[in-house]
């Protein structure tokens, strides 16, 4: 890591719908705005789900009947609840008219992630990307036959914390770059070594490019500089085991 | 939120001891470094505990039989499992060798936040600052006569966190920012309200600044710029009520 990062917005990306060429649509954005291709590409997840389609009509959902249980109490549409129970492989909590589940990727996260704001119209929800990785691989792969140096894509999305009010962005999928810098068995500054750090590095960029992808602001991509952009891997890789999860 | 964020390391700051002016070595940092101080000033707990003298030498500590019990499965000195206590409201979790604790002021966190690695001696626990968003408010106090523009501080420690492997660096004190940025009731692109929306503006910060703060770096404040520099807040008022916590 040098001694500073830019995160710049990408602007000028319009509402996307299935199929648009999303990395003509970046690239173009990055052109405009005079910012070399070269970097963290962080893009939001839901300009990448509706790029691939994900995105399911309430008016095609038939509720179950646990569907309909849990949407009761909360005051929630049942179908809604039908599909974030379809995207999930657990409930991990339920109350305050909030449902924590853990996702099929293995992300536990409020309502499977799916979504209604700023859905192309009315009673549509948009779910997560089937594969976040792959999504981010597939862009990286459009992109960097036009990149001006070394590029990796990180796929975002906003998540509510435990303990904590306020959302905060974090990575969903990657590519290109190595989600957790291992510090591990590293001397810190008085040659002790460290023993447990780890650094979530593409959680930490989602965070700030989050900052500029508010939802009032019309901005899906953030490009970072100033990181390494080095290994590989997973954002699922850095997912706890059950056995090491104090809070499942 | 501007459409860039710049986030830059503030270079030579040596090893802190308890009663240094660190409103001077920080000042003289940005001076030297060329950087107008103005924006948010993040700086590491580790520093401003250490300024404060949080500092307990474990030869000085009693371990009681609750501290004794909770250290042998995990092959702890039971010293250090005092100290967490002794900075604990509450314990929250305990296994696979570690102790999730709810400090004083709140936070659930590993160990409540006392830490052993970069402490000024082995054997010196360094615990987090008693108040650390007074702690802000005095160094913000102390900078404002140096300060270029609108100036925050915001003091940062690294978390862990549930469900997910690798440290993100989360506020733990602010001054001269708004903590959460509220954007409920505004409207999202298409004109819908949008539910649930506040974003934790000065940990989506913190967490890239930790970046540039990596343990072994010796970096222990970064500016950042871009930041809207607005309103004023606690970070404990960001913390979730006991009742609306589903992760107790």
């Amino acid at each position: 890591m040098s001694g500073s990062l830019g995160f710049a917005a990408l602007p000028g990306i319009p509402l996307v719908a299935p199929g648009d060429d999303l990395t003509a649509l970046i690239a173009e954005a990055a052109e405009t705005a005079g910012l070399p291709l070269a970097g963290v590409l962080l893009v939001c997840q839901k300009v990448v789900s509706k790029q691939e389609g994900r995105l399911v009509r309430l008016a095609d959902v038939t509720p179950s009947e646990q569907a309909r249980r849990l949407a009761e109490p909360a005051g929630k549409d049942p179908r809604q609840i039908e599909v974030v129970l379809q995207e999930s492989r657990r409930v991990v909590r339920q109350g305050h008219g909030v449902l924590i589940t853990e996702t099929h990727h293995g992300f536990v996260c409020a309502n499977s992630g799916v979504d209604l704001s700023n859905a192309p119209e009315d009673d549509v929800a948009v779910l997560l990307p089937v594969d976040p990785d792959d999504s981010a691989r597939r862009l990286l792969a459009g992109l960097r036959p036009r990149a001006a140096g070394p590029l990796a894509v990180v796929v975002t999305d906003t998540f509510g914390r435990p303990w904590r009010e306020g959302l905060v962005d974090q990575a969903i999928g990657c590519a290109g770059i190595a989600p957790i810098d291992d510090l591990r068995g590293q001397a810190d500054l008085r040659g002790r070594e460290l023993a447990v750090t780890t650094q979530a590095t593409v959680d930490s960029l989602a965070a700030a490019a989050g900052l500029l992808m508010r939802k009032d602001a019309g901005v899906p991509a953030v490009l970072a500089t100033g990181v390494d952009v080095v290994g590989d891997g997973s954002v699922r890789a850095m997912l706890r085991d059950p056995e090491g999860d104090l809070f499942r």
